[in-house]
């Protein structure tokens, strides 16, 4: 994949506001919807999550992830060659109290400003997804697998 | 959830091309991404998979899935409140000389021309997935689960 391909499907994370987060329930694979925040330079996405929603209790339970941001499908791009990046992640939860948060919470808020009000809510929480592999699909056989420092390398942008 | 809002729901699994699958890959959640058709009138939705992928070989060790289905981020939609489809659902190969090969293949091509090519390759074969569950999200707080009966007629559409 050349660089100008890898920074395209780089600036989905920047752009789209949204992922699908695949957790473990039961056993069983789930799909969700999460708003996202990448923060600036940083190598982990970072996502505000209700006590009351099932993935919550399933990160807690099984803190390894997927995740998905696609770009829009459009009249100009066949929906098998959709520009998109799968993550696995690992899931870490955000003290109230610990050092990442207040950064963690400014970035996602200044991605969501709409979120405040959750904030003051006393069954969010913000998790960190690390991720630990990305697979960066450009088009058709256009494909990328990417670990290690090279990942971060990318994720940070 | 009213009628109104649930046929909204309904809506996006005949407008948007491109569903989030959730499989279980060697024991974690993987999330990618299928083009998909719910054929008119029919209760489950039918996906054109390459033995190649990752994807393909999870549904044959572990048919049960997640997909997710969400409207388009726009400007006049928080984030949160995205309107979208989680399924939960069984994955079965249809077999090239399956009754129900032909039928699916006419409908997946109807809505995806340009993969008329992909039906040349051996390696690619049409899965059925068949939903067990659903959780429509109209918006904040606006959530209700079909199963059964219910979940079949809203999938008629």
């Amino acid at each position: 994949m050349d660089d100008a391909a890898a920074r395209m499907l780089r600036r989905l994370l920047d752009e789209r506001p949204v992922a699908a987060l695949g957790t473990l329930h039961r056993g069983e694979p789930a799909v969700s919807m999460v708003p996202f925040v990448l923060p600036r330079g940083d190598t982990l996405l970072v996502v505000h999550v209700s006590a009351l929603a099932p993935h919550t209790r399933d990160m807690r339970e099984h803190p390894r992830v997927g995740l998905l941001v696609m770009a829009e499908p459009g009249d100009g791009v066949t929906p098998q060659a959709l520009p998109r990046v799968a993550l696995q992640a690992d899931a870490t939860t955000l003290p109230r109290d610990g050092a990442d948060h207040a950064a963690a919470r400014a970035a996602y808020l200044e991605r969501f400003p709409d979120a405040a009000v959750t904030f003051e809510l006393g069954d969010f929480s913000l998790v960190a997804l690390r991720p630990v592999s990305a697979r960066l699909v450009a088009g058709f056989g256009r494909a990328e697998a990417l670990v290690g420092d090279a990942l971060a390398t990318w994720l940070r942008g």
